[in-house]
């Protein structure tokens, strides 16, 4: 399968890749390195990305920005970022990319655990999560040509945590490379609509 | 209690009015009618609105928009109505109302049954509805002063079977009679960061 894999060059991103390279040729895609650029926020970048890479089996997003914040401290500005970027920017992959996608292609997309256990700082992360789920639900029972769609939905990793720990006290961590086996199955299972929790 | 009651000119709205005024001072808001009129989908007119109402127990939003079309005809504009609408115009009404909300005070949104059980034309539905039960979630963790927030997510209503009937073909509807006995739960109860199913 022709893999595009964004986000490649991210701690989740790299595991996927190494998982799926042993199988398939996946076409590293990433903010500013591997082999395209895209900016997941401005549709006008993913359908660029699209016209070079062309025609594809499978897409992976590994990427997607969203604002930590207090709650006492958030504004309606606060939530644009999450929206435009994680969760628009995902749906917009699939919008656009189903242009080029073949028949029994798959979207695999990235949400986390906050909408399911959420912390202090995140009502933004939570909000998104919960809509692309959502989302993913929904669009699978309509989408054409077998073309699926997933969601990945992560705990915090342990290659994560030396730096997010103070906001995830008493989670478990899970390796990314655990992490990395539920993009394997959206992508080479059968399934559509699902939402994998891993941790 | 003084309820602000936003969408009471509404289906589920005029039920929850019939249900909370047996008890409550419940203040009529609506887009064009009721004591007092807001149009949520703008945080001005929100901020309008509370400067007119004054300090409140309890808001309860039966209220907001999303496009219903079906997904090959979706593109990333057809999720604009349903952000700035449904999902930010209830978040906003959180982010200012908690200004003008008294101690112990509670938030009441509404979602619904597409996020659980998607149908044909609903992705931005389901999509906003996710994000809603998922923002309720992790904002009711950061609330101060005792401040609750929860969302009723109900399936579609008898009175709204005449034209909805299409598109929740094998869906038993419920009289929102039923539906406003979940947001007198909500309003009257002490849970918070919870989704009360109706349906």
């Amino acid at each position: 399968m022709k893999i595009l894999l964004i986000g490649a060059n991210g701690t989740i991103g790299s595991a996927v890749a190494t998982e799926l390279a042993q199988r398939h040729d996946v076409v590293h895609i990433g903010r500013s390195s591997g082999d395209f650029q895209v900016d997941i926020s401005d549709s006008a970048s993913i359908r660029r990305l699209f016209a070079q890479t062309g025609r594809f089996d499978a897409l992976v997003c590994a990427a997607g920005n969203v604002t930590f914040a207090p709650l006492a401290e958030m504004t309606e500005e606060s939530f644009a970022l999450g929206l435009q970027d994680k969760l628009m920017g995902q749906v917009n992959l699939l919008l656009i990319g189903r242009e080029f996608i073949n028949d029994g292609g798959s979207f695999t997309f990235t949400s986390g655990i906050l909408n399911r256990d959420p912390i202090r700082a995140g009502a933004s992360a939570s909000l998104v999560n919960g809509a692309i789920d959502a989302f993913v639900r929904a669009a699978a029972i309509e989408l054409p040509r077998g073309i699926r769609v997933n969601s990945i939905s992560p705990t915090v990793l342990v290659e994560a945590m030396e730096g997010y720990a103070p906001y995830f006290r008493g989670f478990k961590p899970v390796p990314a490379a655990d992490v990395a086996l539920a993009y394997a199955k959206s992508v080479e299972g059968l399934q559509t609509g699902q939402t994998y929790l891993v941790g």
